[in-house]
């Protein structure tokens, strides 16, 4: 028999709808919907469609009715260091290398264990979540115990299995490190929200032959590449002295340019370096506030973007920043881009925000299932409230979003459709319960310091 | 008979007694207190001192005890137009010509009127009082307007006595400005938080006559000059096709350079304008997320500071920036003037904190009475909760205050000894209300944009 009722199809229950007065989805055409839900089954999103019709074609477990609020992608932080947020503000005002050799080491040398790490991924997820951060590309010291930490804040993570030539509490040497990375790669390899990519810390701290073995196990185990690369001067300026090269040179060399590379910092770079760049479809990751505060400089955000090169994001870790705040960076990002080129209109509000969602899944080659709001995808979300007076009146949402909100206007964040942040609430982290935890090693840090 | 006591003095009665944690006084020594605590009566400090015995020394009406807090003087913002609140994001990503002549002047022009200027001038203090800002030095039309929103806000403001070249619905003339600026400063004579300046918008929109005449009055009536200096390239370049002169240099030669002068911007200076201001004792408000954002520039902080200018820190208007918050200038100024010279110890935290207080207060002329917590100080102060998990750690609170917190830590604003704003609540302003007022100018100005 036919089914003579075709207008009013079957209800479908789903797990949870979203409607929001604004969502950005930053899909390709970055229109901005006005009025529409995101329904979610299962952690992913199964429609992006007008409030009234989700209503009558979905049935949903939980809902929410967000009013005045923006719901863009989850925030990607594409360059970061968690666990050090312990040395949040341990040594401002301070030149890189005597805040490196005498601050920063000398605390890492201390104290480095797998529960400093884990206790401050844990604090870093907090910040992050509840500045609409809903996934984080990491590189330290115990990834391992970042995965631990990520996973009871029930975050995103793509976490880098540090190389490094120097010995650490965490590792002996290259080969080491790379070891204990796989390790760490295989007892996360079934979780859903971590991922891993191969992190040689940087041209100046990893020689050829290691070099040479990440390019290897990458291209075997089909993993990206994270590194720092020419965030200084005088990174360049040691490396010309080493091998007669300046770090973009030898790294193309090596074979490690290719589109699994993900460049944080390129501040000082030539025009033919962008050049190679763009045309071995690498990816870069703008860190404005720590670029500065650390005196690197300012990379050429605007010039890369023109050449078609993926830039995305990050906060770069809480010791050289001191805030893992994505909206401090996107504005950041674009008031920077337009000062340094004398020209207002580069680094429009939009390209800010698609740095810090769409362009950051996409370095981390995560775009499949984050950094837009699109059907297939996982709903990884946050709300952002607009309606504050202190942020009134609102013309643009996404300008309004990039200049004029801080993170303290997001309400929630959600990450493979569970809530892990509400309104000050966490689903797993109890705030004074972590307040402890940092004092306990505040204290320790104090002591190293005196 | 004598008095047989004097261990136990009489008890004196007071206003309010304010003790924290940490007080960042700003007086010369720059010593952040410890547990201590600030005595009022009548709207003066008349103590500082250790907290216990404040309590033995004093009876206050009202008691706060802030645990871990910072307390600092109140924020002064040295440069805004208040009123342009109400075009917030009116027009982002635009540079500044196109933004001036298609966007705020014919915004402008279709709108300004008394009321507007009161609206979004009360809108520009809901803003500022939440984010610690208890002082503000404004240029606009309808100076009275601003004077009333400040007074029902319970702000300290000086108002720029605003003179042109050219009519606008205020005024016609550089005379009739003039005139109706002085009106208006009779107005507010015996009004304690209301000062007066003679504001010539620019070098290049007043004339030599006019600027003849803004330094008669000021000096007759005592008054500091408030004006945007060196602000864009352009404007250089017109000066110099029209006067054959840098706007400075004109300036000078106009007896416009002095001790009462405040140059708002000087994002374009030469060596030896830098050795000019400091010679004449001139004060720059620096405006980096405004200059940013406009792509003016990025000015040259450091190099004046070493020369001994004292620089105070403006948000410039909500239409330029977009917010009025001196957290956000405080460490864009300390992170810009690093990345700028590549020396991470240029312009520390504390520096930052003086630029956003007791340099603005003496930039304002007002350095007796506002600026530092000092005994015969008004009470204008501003605590700043530091307990956040968000924060956590905190090795150093006015570099905390810098680098990490946000306006939304800021939990109370006492201008002149009376609670102007707490956590979220004002004294005497009504975010709905003011909500609604504002939604009704955000349609005209629609109207206007379509």
């Amino acid at each position: 028999m036919a089914n003579s009722n075709q207008l009013s199809p079957a209800v479908i229950d789903v797990d949870l709808i979203i409607e929001a007065r604004w969502i950005a989805s930053m899909a390709q055409d970055f229109v901005l919907l006005e009025h529409h839900a995101v329904v979610v089954k299962a952690g992913l999103i199964v429609a992006l469609l007008p409030s009234a019709e989700a209503h009558q074609r979905y049935r949903a477990a939980e809902q929410f009715s967000l009013g005045e609020q923006l719901l863009i992608p989850g925030l990607i932080n594409a360059h970061t260091h968690a666990a050090m947020s312990l040395m949040r503000g341990m040594a401002d005002d301070v030149p890189l290398m005597p805040w490196l050799e005498q601050h920063i080491w000398p605390a890492e040398q201390a104290l480095l264990s797998a529960q400093f790490v884990q206790d401050g991924s844990l604090l870093a997820c907090a910040e992050m979540l509840s500045g609409g951060i809903s996934c984080f590309n990491d590189m330290y010291f115990y990834p391992q115990a970042t995965a631990n930490a990520a996973t009871q804040a029930g975050m995103r993570a793509n976490l880098g299995l540090l190389v490094l030539d120097f010995p650490s509490a965490y590792a002996n040497d290259a080969d080491d490190y790379l070891q204990k990375g796989f390790d760490a790669h295989d007892v996360w390899r079934n979780n859903a929200l971590i991922s891993s990519s191969i992190a040689p810390h940087a041209p100046y701290t990893v020689s050829d032959a290691s070099l040479g073995k990440v390019v290897t196990y990458a291209e075997q185990l089909g993993l990206g590449v994270h590194s720092h690369i020419h965030e200084t001067q005088d990174e360049i300026a040691r490396s010309e002295a080493q091998y007669g090269l300046r770090p973009i040179a030898r790294l193309a060399k090596l074979g490690v340019l290719g589109p699994n590379l993900l460049a944080a910092h390129a501040v000082h770079l030539l025009d033919y370096e962008m050049d190679m760049l763009a045309a071995y479809a690498c990816h870069v990751v703008h860190c404005p506030s720590s670029n500065l505060k650390l005196a690197s400089g300012i990379a050429p955000v605007a010039a890369l973007l023109a050449k078609g090169v993926n830039v995305a994001l990050g906060t770069d870790g809480a010791a050289s920043n001191n805030r893992l705040d994505m909206f401090s960076e996107m504005r950041l990002a674009a008031l920077l881009a337009k000062g340094a080129t004398g020209d207002a209109s580069v680094l429009p509000a939009q390209q800010a925000l698609a740095m810090a969602t769409i362009n950051g899944a996409k370095a981390l080659g995560l775009d499949d299932k984050i950094g837009s709001i699109e059907v297939g995808k996982c709903a990884d979300l946050t709300a952002i409230r607009l309606d504050d007076v202190l942020l009134a009146p609102c013309y643009e949402p996404i300008s309004h979003l990039v200049y004029c909100c801080g993170r303290e206007q997001v309400s929630h964040t959600w990450v493979a459709g569970e809530l892990r942040y509400c309104n000050g609430v966490y689903a797993n982290i109890e705030p004074n319960e972590l307040k402890d935890i940092v004092k306990t090693w505040q204290a320790k840090i104090r002591q190293i310091q005196h």
